[in-house]
């Protein structure tokens, strides 16, 4: 199936901020064309304190840089604002974009401060494209975190992606979707999302359904015929327990279902779903229908799942949807895009961004991002930021450190590592192949399981490691020397 | 200038909940197709205990609406699923839109328990389109709302629109700025927005700017030596008091600015922002530039603007950001779309939806909503919700009563009434032509000019009437009764 044109052929070169466009006005009027910059996308702190983020979005920021390019419509906008110059007008109509782009792949664990996206290449262009990288990274990674709390939350049963009515906007829909079925969720109620990304459309009836016949029973039988293979009936229109279920139970005990099929749940979307799903469980039991399952919904999230859990609820199946589809306890991703470098005569020379803040303070250079995993159980021991060429030594000890307190070190042995940015880009040419959505969520599951269990806990998880190495901490140190 | 495609010509007829085609299928199978229904779109509560929401999203409504059809592609997933009978994939092969739609125009203040969308046609097609009616007026509302609670708190000082990067999508960050225009923005960062909605793209430059001149002097006189007329310097990048507010002024008086320019402003984007603005202005003042403005930006809202404001800040105009456009404190707008009647033999059959919870029992039948203003001072008086072809007597007293709390009574006199719901579809054609967005904005702010501050402070504020018409109400009764 073809995606839809606005997901992949869509022109977004516009939708950057005006800003940026007065820079690179700015630097071309101060002759600065041919300058070289390397910029850093990376955030500061994991939504909802959890331990870890995971990283989404790339393939639509690979279908955004795919389709880079300004049209006469958008030369005659710029020319109508009467405030950039001839050279730039001049720049754009013959826009060819050179940059190269890395970037961590979708489904990987992230942490913060580590560059996520890195672009290098003619710092106009390299500006030009920061509120996009910005978005998609953002937006994407937000939910796919945020989904993956809640599918841990839910302990193993499944979570389907319920929120498109309440999605900011068409693209926080569908994307946001196809995020959280990279975070876990099994399917999602947006039949686009499965036209277009082959992620399962599920979905049975609304209460609208039960209201449109003379009475309940006679709209679950009639929903009974039409899909005896598929029959979850919604319980909570009049009233759950005393006619929902019972009503839902005539439905299956009378036959309605052609010999062979069996129903397949019920869903209740209202109440007190702790009590009302104990009870249903009991009155499923008891009329012989123990393999029926029982579906819940209504403003769902980690915590409430969680709480409902706790209780004992009997729910085999949540329908999450407003507050995964918005991240409503953390609805922002805060990813920043940093000057990092700038060549001189063919040499990268760090640049660093000082802020009273000590965590505010960017760390300068091309970097490269390695995962160290322990050889005996595959778990990841920490990851640690290196000059872009520095090697890191196939055997251990290879001494870590805290990039603030210093005198917190710690020794890696009988490691491997791996790299994590990937180059996208190659001189403005697209240089990589997202794998498909099943695979990205394959590969995110079994990169999960490389993280300990106290990283993945929800109440003050461990912190993971993300450490400079010695050569890049140098590079930095020195920075902030000349700059006192 | 065009609108993108996407925009306007984008087919978003598959962005349905799977369950509105399951629903479908299952009507055409019980020979309901010439079914007649009525849905109400009304939400239960305001964010963030405001006293009023504000209207949005109408026009993006109708671009969907008219582009709703089935492509071949559609027809051959819906065919791929294995579930779906021959008599549906007919029914969309030859789909041809029906319905009657009314909707409150955009910019209206907009109060719990009301229809604010209204469809009305065979019971197939209005389900359909659920989704849609859904996600485009709780995204667009929900930030008009949000961004008049910011515009609110600054008091008369200007607010832009600057949260793209940290939106939820490409719709979140477009159409978010949008309805943030509606709400009383003065502008936004995002270019596409002015180039598609003609709303002012506003800004100058980042930290990188700074960081890639030689010197932070070097990088202010660059600046104004190409945006003289228009030469707002960020002055955070390393001191905002000890370098960069003394950069600027230098900047402004050491004739870099050609005669006759004077300097726009200075941005503060970090630290104590209300000490820093009081430092910034005096030593403004004290230059002689008393009549440059400052801007502040960095993760406000309403809140942090009113407590900066308390603290006596100087600051002119406020960029925001990431909490405007995903109005963080509160990012969901939950409206809900509930079948309120159908037809039975030509006459209106009422629908109610019984819930434990009396306030999410809905109101049944097919409605108006009128607006009674005063007279005297033109104020809106109450709402109140009729069946739809009822009149209101042109002169008083008029007696409004409390739909639950009946004994809660008041006589309206001195007033004139204006229905809110108005017809933007008719038998499946597009009857409403939508204001350009500088009218919407602008009848916005004359709205909002109708309530009394009393519902528009923001703690505590006054609950305006929303009350049922006797006959409504008493239709609503029988239901219950009957149900009982």
């Amino acid at each position: 199936m073809e995606k839809v044109d606005w997901l992949v052929k869509e022109n977004l070169t516009m939708l950057a901020d005006f800003y940026e466009f007065t820079m690179a006005n700015g630097y071309l009027e101060n002759n600065m064309e041919g300058k070289i910059a390397y910029f850093d996308m990376f955030f500061r702190s994991i939504p909802d304190d959890g331990g870890f983020a995971i990283m989404a979005g790339v393939e639509q920021l690979l279908d955004y840089l795919n389709n880079l390019k300004f049209s006469e419509d958008d030369i005659n906008y710029f020319k109508s604002t009467g405030i950039f110059g001839e050279k730039f007008i001049n720049y754009l109509e013959n826009f060819n974009f050179t940059c190269d782009v890395w970037a961590i792949p979708e489904g990987t664990p992230i942490f913060p401060n580590e560059p996520i996206v890195t672009v290098r290449g003619p710092v106009v262009q390299a500006q030009l494209i920061e509120t996009m990288v910005l978005l998609t990274v953002n937006h994407q990674s937000l939910i796919a975190t945020k989904a993956n709390r809640i599918v841990r939350a839910a302990d193993g049963r499944s979570v389907i992606e319920f929120g498109s009515r309440r999605a900011q906007g068409y693209g926080g829909a569908i994307l946001g979707a196809r995020a959280a079925y990279i975070g876990g969720c099994i399917g999602t109620a947006n039949t686009i999302v499965d036209r277009d990304f082959n992620i399962p459309a599920l979905g049975t009836m609304a209460h609208s359904w039960v209201q449109l016949f003379p009475s309940e029973l006679e709209a679950f039988k009639a929903y009974a015929r039409v899909y005896p293979d598929n029959c979850t009936l919604l319980v909570d229109t009049y009233d759950t327990l005393s006619q929902g279920v019972p009503n839902a139970i005539k439905t299956f005990n009378e036959e309605v279902l052609p010999r062979g099929f069996r129903p397949k749940g019920i869903r209740i979307d209202s109440g007190d779903i702790a009590y009302l799903s104990k009870e249903a469980r009991k009155m499923l039991d008891e009329a012989g229908f123990s393999d029926v399952k029982i579906m819940a919904s209504s403003s769902l999230d980690e915590f409430v799942i969680k709480d409902l859990l706790n209780q004992g609820a009997k729910i085999d199946m949540f329908g999450v949807g407003e507050r995964l589809i918005t991240a409503q306890s953390e609805p922002i991703f805060g990813g920043v895009y940093k000057l990092v470098a700038v060549e001189e005569n063919g040499e990268i020379v760090p640049k660093i961004k000082i802020s009273n803040n000590v965590n505010k303070i960017t760390t300068p250079g091309f970097k490269q991002v390695y995962r160290f995993y322990d050889k005996r159980n595959n778990k990841a021991m920490a990851d640690v930021i290196t000059l872009y060429d520095e090697k890191i030594p196939e055997k251990g000890p290879y001494e870590i450190f805290h990039p603030l307190f210093t005198w917190k070190r710690k020794l890696l042995n009988n490691y491997y590592v791996r790299p994590l940015l990937v180059q996208i880009y190659d001189k403005g040419k697209c240089v990589y192949q997202s794998p498909n959505i099943h695979e990205i969520r394959k590969y995110c599951f079994d990169q999960l399981d490389t993280l300990w269990d106290e990283v993945k806990r929800f109440e003050r998880p461990h912190e993971y490691f993300v450490d400079l190495s010695e050569a890049l901490w140098n590079v930095k140190d020195e920075l902030l020397k000349k700059h006192k």
